[in-house]
């Protein structure tokens, strides 16, 4: 099928591809052999969907686009405030091979023109030059997701024609930004500069730039997250030389662009953007480069600052325990309490990358729920990540709502082990006692659901082996009925952990608990298990089989050591000749309990639904 | 409940409040009484919650924090064009009472800028002097969220002392920046500056440029949100005068400060922050409203360009007709067909705000399920908003899928009414032909399985009398009693949209729907009314009710001429006793029909819990 996002970039790539202003750079003979119709676009998401148009696969050398990243790793090397000691970030307002130093202090203004980057080369660890080279060369092809390597011919050249940056180096010594023969790390920079990339490796090393530094393809992490915004900001102010202002203002995403005619564009949590097309304009970046950023920008609405407001930010859903309740199976006197008090318990399903402003909306809407919740269900389900903020603030609510007396409880907690890692460095031993986690929602319910029940007086029966007039399925059975009906069953003991029924099992019984507790499960490993029902004493299970004689659809466990009385499908078949009136008391019973699930059932759909 | 998020505010204000560097602005004796301990933080976010600490309801002068809310303004009035041609975008790296003009042009570098902010308002519309005050002063109105009014003490302090901005105003003058006599502009400039405001109202005002130029809290659109970006990139690149990449470095949100103390930050999309602090640094910044800027970005983790990918983007959930149906009951040969074919039909339900990088990932998913599916609905009932890039691409989506044979059905387009009109301004009379919309998935699934079931061969039956003897209800049953169960039977009909039940009413009979269809509602009123089910004839209905003597939970109509046989309660409960055998082959009928229906609901549940 053809992409629609594919045609658009086709569309765009033959409007631009007649765009022939500009000159392909000469200033070392390699350059100057690019063909000046060489166009690729490529566009990345930060979920790693590539979309590539034209001249994507050939090689050229990524020149000043290795400044961003160096600075990364230079970040991850030293810090941050050792990388701010020796190079600024504020914008110069000049040309990209202007010196601009402090006049005091010698510091490079910032690290995108060539003096800073200079001194960002010079930050890079490793001792010896070849492991600083290879730490540069390793780090770009994690970004760029393949094995990267340098173009030594252009290296050579811009070795050999590298005057004004040797000067630079020889400056920086001077100021000691650079603290060591300043030669070594000049050359690592015409290194770095060297390195050969398609248009494909831009689009995914934007990308992941756009993806909080983890390549979105590979999953590797580039570098670490906390640098990206740092990197991406001296993008944004002096990404493009003299030209930032406009270029916040018409396109409105960090970028950097190279003398060999490629551009990388970022939208942060979004996508990246690779273009190449070697025809440069007076300021050093690549014409259709510009243009293709520009109406990517517009026609793809993608400015940074064109953003509208989430209204229900992390909140995928919030329902409460008297509309949707645990698997547990429970007594008619607990489904009348859990009708009545069940909206005590509140769950609020999460979604999405929770930060602050996103979690907001779900301690608001918590907080506003406040007078009418005693439970408090937290789902992190659908999370897909969570940050030190979003955390802080769940712990926060946590302890206020402990402070008031309700009881919170987490579901998933595996989606955000952050969570764990904040309660414990908060409060160490005593974080269990606040709250506690179970593996999904239904035994989170289920836990808040006992707990409502016995606040509201609900006593559980003694244990004990419970006689056939317990069962609602006996209902309305005289003495001498339920003794002639006693006839008919089969007792039937198992051992905890046993299977009584097995999935895709023709079924031939129904199962009357006595005593113990039984659970149904579907899925058939762990990953995929899920509890269905659990029953307790008085409640039958199997019925659904022996009704519509289709095979078992679950597997049925004990909890417990479980006694059951066993009614099999002949004996079941046989009641309605000898005992016409039991049997229609039986299935009347029977269809009335499945009546009783039908509406359950029917009820949670319209929540999730 | 205590607020996590007040209690966080709260502390960062006490932290903060024992910063006493800086000095109250004194250039105007006005100013000078400002108690240099007020204090006030406020977080609006663009939902609308408001979180505020300390001095939030004083009034003081909005002064330069004017100025981006004029641009704003000035471009509704003029247009981009108009205003690019009159100011510039790029930042001066001087002082906000720098005259940088460009030496050729006379223009204004950037409307941060004094001469910039006066070029600006001269480009207020509305002819008369009184007229341009009213139109700013209800501009900031709407963006507060209450009317504002202008501090007249202050502004004619302003005008007495403002040698150096008449100075300006003629500069503007001289280079036909300002085209008419330049005292009623700046005058004008005096005045915006000397417009009252609180704390709260510049956290407020923060919101709205965070909501896209609508007021959160008021839901006014202040300004079209078009220009919203403009507006923020401006205070991005020269908004922190020259401070602007170390802004963007250490806070990473556009900001906005003014000499009476009060300082803005709009985290685009989710929040702005207000803050007010006489205290100024040597920038003329306050002091406690930059670190608090700083304080928060960091903790809360608010930097603009710290974010995640979203890998699930525009995508809430994907299912298919295989396991989730349309609320019509099937008959059991169209159950048949479903459960083999209904996989090809796919639903994608999509949330949140469609842009082009969150409607890509669901443009994706469908391009990946391509092969599999030939009926897609696209379920737009928990959008938020859609912009135009999105439209386009779900426009151009489905042209391509219609190209390939394949239907198309929009469900809840009330949310997206941009999508129509894409579809009616690309292809005019013949959209209604590419696609077709349902107000939800139920009559959207409907539509798509009736082609599918038509498309697998199945022949909807001749419309005619349903006889006993076609009614599942009495699968098994002879011919005698078939003739003795028709004795217990009474005959009605009822006209095209009369109620046969009413919610509420006690049950007393079964129907068996002979001819026509029926429609079971829930809900009192139209925008709450939701359909739990369609029947043909064949099927019975209002046995639940029968079964577990409930009262009736829902209103069943008829949605055309409507033949019904009515099995009374009292016929029911009178069939075993005369006709057990009957009896027992009905209960065992009905349970297996109820026994159908909870394995349905059961897999749906699975699908969307």
């Amino acid at each position: 099928m053809k992409s629609p996002i594919i045609d658009f970039l086709k569309q765009l790539h033959h409007e631009l591809s007649g765009l022939s202003e500009g000159e392909v750079a000469t200033y070392i003979p390699e350059l100057a052999k690019a063909n000046p119709e060489w166009f690729g676009i490529c566009v990345v998401t930060a979920s790693g969907h590539v979309y590539e148009v034209g001249d994507t696969d050939i090689p050229f050398t990524i020149q000043s686009i290795s400044k961003p990243f160096v600075y990364g790793l230079a970040l991850e090397d030293n810090g941050l405030n050792d990388v701010i000691a020796k190079v600024g970030v504020e914008p110069s307002g000049d040309a990209f091979n202007s010196i601009s130093l402090e006049p005091d202090t010698g510091r490079p203004l910032n690290p995108m023109i060539n003096a800073g980057a200079i001194a960002t080369a010079g930050l890079i660890q490793g001792g010896i030059a070849s492991a600083r080279k290879r730490r540069i060369l390793s780090g770009f092809s994690t970004f760029a997701g393949r094995e990267l390597s340098i173009d030594e011919t252009v290296y050579q050249s811009e070795s050999e024609t590298g005057h004004r940056n040797r000067a630079i180096g020889h400056m920086l010594r001077n100021f000691d930004i650079l603290t060591s023969d300043p030669d070594p790390t000049v050359e690592l920079y015409f290194q770095q500069c060297s390195i050969s990339v398609t248009c494909r490796d831009l689009g995914v090393m934007a990308a992941t730039l756009a993806n909080r530094g983890a390549n979105p393809i590979t999953g590797k992490q580039a570098v670490r997250g906390e640098y990206v915004a740092n990197m991406l900001s001296v993008m944004s102010s002096c990404g493009m030389y003299d030209w930032a202002g406009e270029w916040i203002y018409k396109v409105g995403m960090p970028a950097k662009s190279g003398v060999a005619g490629g551009v990388i564009a970022v939208l942060p949590g979004q996508l990246g953007i690779g273009v190449f097309s070697p025809r440069l304009d007076s300021h050093g970046n690549s014409v259709r480069g510009i243009r293709v950023c520009e109406a990517l920008s517009q026609r793809l609405d993608l400015h940074l600052f064109n953003r509208r407001g989430t209204r229900d930010g992390a909140v995928r859903l919030i329902f409460n325990g008297g509309k949707v309740s645990s698997r547990r199976v429970r007594s008619l006197e607990e489904v009348a309490l859990l009708k009545e008090h069940g909206s005590r318990i509140v769950v609020v399903q999460l979604q999405g990358n929770l930060t602050f402003a996103t979690t907001e909306t779900a301690v608001h809407a918590v907080t506003e729920e406040f007078e009418t919740l005693d439970y408090l269900v937290v789902d992190f389900g659908h999370v897909l990540s969570i940050n030190d903020t979003a955390a802080r603030l769940l712990f926060e609510l946590t302890l206020s709502l402990e402070a008031e007396g309700k009881t919170v409880v987490f579901s998933h907690p595996d989606r955000v082990p952050l969570m764990g890692r904040v309660f414990r460095a908060k409060l160490g031993e005593k974080a269990t006692d606040v709250y506690r986690t179970f593996e999904d929602n239904d035994p989170a319910l289920e836990y808040c659901e006992d707990l409502l029940l016995v606040k509201k007086g609900f006593t559980p029966p003694v244990e004990h082996t419970f006689g056939l007039a317990e069962f609602e399925l006996l209902d309305g059975f005289s003495k001498v009925e339920l003794e002639i009906f006693s006839g008919s069953l089969v007792e039937m003991t198992y051992g905890k952990g046993e299977a009584i029924i097995r999935a895709g099992d023709e079924a031939s019984e129904l199962f009357m608990l006595s005593k113990g507790r039984v659970s149904v499960f579907v899925g058939s490993d762990a990953s995929t298990r899920r509890r269905l029902a659990t029953f307790s004493p008085g409640m039958i299970f199997g019925e659904m089989s022996l009704i519509d004689r289709s095979p078992r659809s679950a597997t049925i466990e004990a909890d417990s050591a479980v006694q059951c009385r066993i009614l099999t499908l002949a004996s079941f078949d046989q009641l309605g000749d000898k005992h016409p009136a039991i049997k229609i008391k039986l299935l009347e019973n029977l269809s009335r309990g499945l009546s009783r699930k039908l509406r359950k059932a029917n009820l949670e759909l319209s929540v999730f639904e």
